[in-house]
C-alpha cells in the first residue's frame, strides 16, 4: 500500500522506541539524532528505511490516537482514553452530524471528521481566530476537512446558527454557558457531552444541564495505565499522567414541544 | 425526529434512574415495575410518556455505549471504556475495512459496523455457531449489518480467507494462536489489537506478535470511575467494576516483502 | 504460641476462602455452614482443626486489618488502605499521645491503641452514647483499652478538655466544625488529619484549616486493588470498592504564641 | 515544645510549597535558594523563621511519611501508601517483634522501629555492607535504633539465626528464595509479607509460600492520588507516580508440628 504525497507517516525506530511524525514527500529528508533518513520514491507502509547512521526506521500508518496526540498545538488536547469514550457516549458514527464547541488545536476535530466520514458533517465553533487558524492548518495537513464547517463565533454570546445535529460536544473553560443554547440545535433524546479538568466545572455544567431539559446525566473519569511487559518483568509504568479531566453526558428531553 | 418502526429506544424514568431498552412498535406495550407504558403512534425522541401508574418515561436515542452494554449476550462483552480506545488505536473510521476474530455476542461488532459505515466493511469470524447466530440476531435487531460479512470459521486452524484490511482486532481466549495468520490480511504498517482479562494472555500474545513482525507494541489498561455529583456531595461511586482486561496493540512491519 | 482465653482468633477454611472471627474459649463450639468446629484445649496459632463435616480450619492470628474490618459496627469504618497512610502522615508511633474525634464503632481506635502501646495515650471523643458504648464493647472484646480515655462529648459545641497531643484525627460528617478547637490541644508543628467521603467536605475542612493556622495542607485519595494470581491467570479482581474517602492533612503553625 | 539538639526538623516555606529537611543545631545555618535561615536557640516546633531574603519558614515536626521519603538513599524505598498497609496486614504494633529482610536504605526500618517502640524489637538483615552502613547512619541520624538488631547476612544462603518473631517482611529482588527459611522464625498463624515491582516476582513468591505452609494468601496494589483543592478548581494532580509495587501477604499454618 503506497504512501500518497503529503500523507502523514510515522517513522519508528525500534532501538529506543523513538518515533517521528512527518509528511511524505518523494526523496524528502528527515533529520533525526540517529542520522538522516531519506523518504524513497514509491514508499509503502511497513517499509524499512535506514538512516545515514545505519539505524532502522519503519514506515507506519498513524492511528487516530497518533493523529490526535502528535498534532501541532497551542491548547491542551483531549486524550484518546477520553476521546474514545466520548465518541461512544455521544453515539457518533459514520454519517453523523455533530457540533463541537471549542475547536482548540483541532485534535478532537480530527477524530470527529474521520469517524463521521463523507456522509457526515462536523460544525466546529471557536471564538479565537488564532486557534481556528491553527486547527484549519492541522486539519488540512492531515488531508481531512471536506466534511467540516469551521465557525469563528463566540457561542457564549451569539448562540448557534440554524443547524440540527445528532450530538454536541463542548470543550471550553466554561461549558455551562453554552448549555442553554444546545436544545435549539440538538435532536431531542440525543446526547450533549463535555470535558473539564476541575470538578467545579462539572458541577456547574450539570446544574445548567438540569435547568435546560437534560436528563440521565452521567459523569465519568477514565484512567489509563501503560503496562510494561518485558523479559525482566511485567508492571505498570512507574510515572505518568494521573488525571486529564472529568466527562459529563446527558440526554435532551423534548421540553421545547 | 420520529422513531422508525423496529428501532431500539431507551425508555428512561428519572425517578430511580430506571431504564429499559425496547423495540419501537406503534401502540406496543412495555411492562415495567412502575406500570405499563404504551408506545404511542408517531413517537419522537425526547417524548414523554406516562405509565399506567403515572410515572414519567422519556424516549431516548440509545448511544453506542447503550447498544453495546444492553446487547443480548452469552459471552463477556467489551466495555465502552476499552472499545473507544481500541477504535482510536486501530485507526478505525468511516470507510475502514476491518477484521474481527471472535464475534461473541456482537457487542463490539455493533460499534465497528456503526463506525465504518456503508463505505466500510467488517469481516467477523466466529467458530461457534451459537455465538454467530446470536450476534447475527443482535445486529439485525439493531438495524445494522449490510456492511458485515459473518464467517463461521475456526481461524486458529484454518487461517483467514483472502482479504485485505486496515485493522485487525482479536477477542478470543487464546489470541496468540491467531497472530501468525494476521500478516497475510493486514496492510503493512497498520495495527493489530487484542484484549484479554489476564496478563499471561497478553504476555503470550506479545511474544507471538514479536515473532511475526509486529513492532511498536504497546499495552494498556483503562479504568473507569463513575462520579456522583449530588447536592449531598460529590464523590466517585463506592462500588463498581475494577478490572475488565488489558489491551495490546502493535504495528505490522512489511516483513513479507 | 498458645491462644489465651477470650482472645480473638481467625478460623480460616482454605476450601472456599471462608473465614470466621471468634473468641477463643476452651472447648468452645463454632457453627459454620460446613459443620461444627470445636476449639480444643491448649489451642495454638497455626493449629489445624476439623469440622464435623471433615473440613479443615486453620487457627490464625488476626492482623490489625482483620481487627478493623471485622469489628461489630453501626457506622462506616476506616479501611486499612486509608488507616495505614493516616498513621504515617500523623506520625503516630509507640508512645504517641493522640486525639480522635468521632469514635464511631471503634475500628480506627483499635489501630491507634495497638500502635501507641502502654506508654502512649488515645483520647477519643464521641457525642452519641450508643456509638461510644459499642466502641467500648469492641475494644474490651479485643483485649485493648488500658491506654484509651473514652469521652462522651460533643466537641463541636463544647470544645476539648485540657489535653496536649502529638496528633489529631477527625472522622465526623462535619470535620470543619472541629478545626477551630484543634490548635489548643495539638502541639505546634504537628499534624491534624481527617477523612471524608465527599470532596465538598474536604474543601470546607481545608478552608477552615487555613483560617486556623494550618499549613502544608495535602489531600490524597488511596485506591486498593486486589490482584488474583491463579493458575488460570493473573489479573485484578473484577468488582470491588472503588472509593472510600478523601484524606486531608496539615501541620499546625505556632500562631498562638 | 522545644526541638532537641540533632533532631530532624522540616523547614517549610508556604510561598512555593518548598520544604527542606535538616538537623537542628543551635545557631545552625541553612542555605536555601531564598536565602539563609538561622536556626535560633530554643527553637520550638511551629516557630516561624525568616530567611536573609525575608522569606518565612515554619519549623515543623516530620511525620513518619517524611522520615521515610526524605531518607538518604541508594535504593528504591517503600512509599507510605504501601508501608501503612504493610504495618496493618502484618499486625505490627507497639511491642511487636519483627524481622525485615533487605534493609536497603533503612526507610521502612525507620517506620518499624518507631512503631514497635522500646518494648519491641526489629531484626533487620542485609547482605550488602554498603547498604547496611547507610541504613545504620540514617537510623542514627533519626535518633532511632535502640530496638534494632542489624545483621550483615545473606539470608538466601545462610538462613536466619535463632529468633522468633510476630511478623516477617521481605524486600529484596528475589523474595521467594527467603520464603523456605521463614517458617523457622515466624510464629505460626502470623503473617509474612513482601513487596515487588513486577508481577512475576509475586507469582514466584506466592508459589513458594504455598509450598512452605502459607495460607490465606492475598495480593494487593495500592494507588495514591494527590488531590489539588484550589480556588481555581479541584482535581487530582495531573502527573505522578502510577505504580510502585505489588504487595503479598500470607499466614503461616503450623505445618512443622
Amino acid at each position: 500500500m503506497k504512501v500518497k504525497r503529503n500523507q502523514k507517516i510515522l517513522l519508528f525506530s525500534p532501538e529506543k522506541n523513538f518515533e517521528i511524525f512527518v509528511d511524505y514527500e518523494e526523496n524528502g529528508e528527515v533529520h533525526t539524532h540517529v542520522g538522516k533518513v531519506v523518504l524513497k520514491k514509491n514508499l509503502k507502509y511497513g517499509d524499512i528505511l535506514k538512516s545515514s547512521k545505519n539505524k532502522i526506521f519503519y514506515v507506519l500508518k498513524p492511528s487516530l490516537s497518533d493523529l490526535m496526540i502528535k498534532i501541532k498545538r497551542k491548547t491542551t488536547i483531549i486524550y484518546p482514553k477520553d476521546a474514545g469514550l466520548i465518541i461512544l457516549e455521544l453515539g457518533i458514527r459514520s454519517g453523523s452530524k455533530v457540533c463541537e464547541v471549542g475547536t482548540g488545536s483541532g485534535a478532537f476535530l480530527t477524530l470527529l471528521s474521520s469517524i463521521v466520514g463523507s456522509k457526515g458533517k462536523v460544525y466546529t465553533f471557536e471564538r479565537r481566530r488564532d486557534f481556528l487558524e491553527l486547527a484549519k492548518g492541522n486539519i488540512k495537513d492531515y488531508g481531512l476537512g471536506s466534511n467540516i464547517e469551521f465557525n469563528l463565533r463566540d457561542v457564549e454570546k451569539e448562540g448557534f446558527p440554524k443547524i440540527k445535529v445528532d450530538a454536541v460536544f463542548v470543550d471550553i473553560p466554561e461549558p455551562w454557558k453554552i448549555v442553554p443554547f444546545v436544545p435549539r440545535i440538538l435532536k431531542p433524546g440525543h446526547v450533549l457531552g463535555s470535558l473539564s479538568p476541575n470538578i467545579e466545572q462539572i458541577q456547574k455544567t450539570k446544574k445548567e444541564m438540569e435547568k435546560n431539559g437534560f436528563i440521565r446525566i452521567r459523569i465519568y473519569e477514565t484512567i489509563l495505565r501503560e503496562i510494561m511487559v518485558r523479559d525482566i518483568g511485567t508492571r505498570p509504568k512507574e510515572f505518568g499522567i494521573v488525571h486529564t479531566g472529568y466527562l459529563i453526558f446527558g440526554n435532551l428531553a423534548n421540553y421545547l414541544q
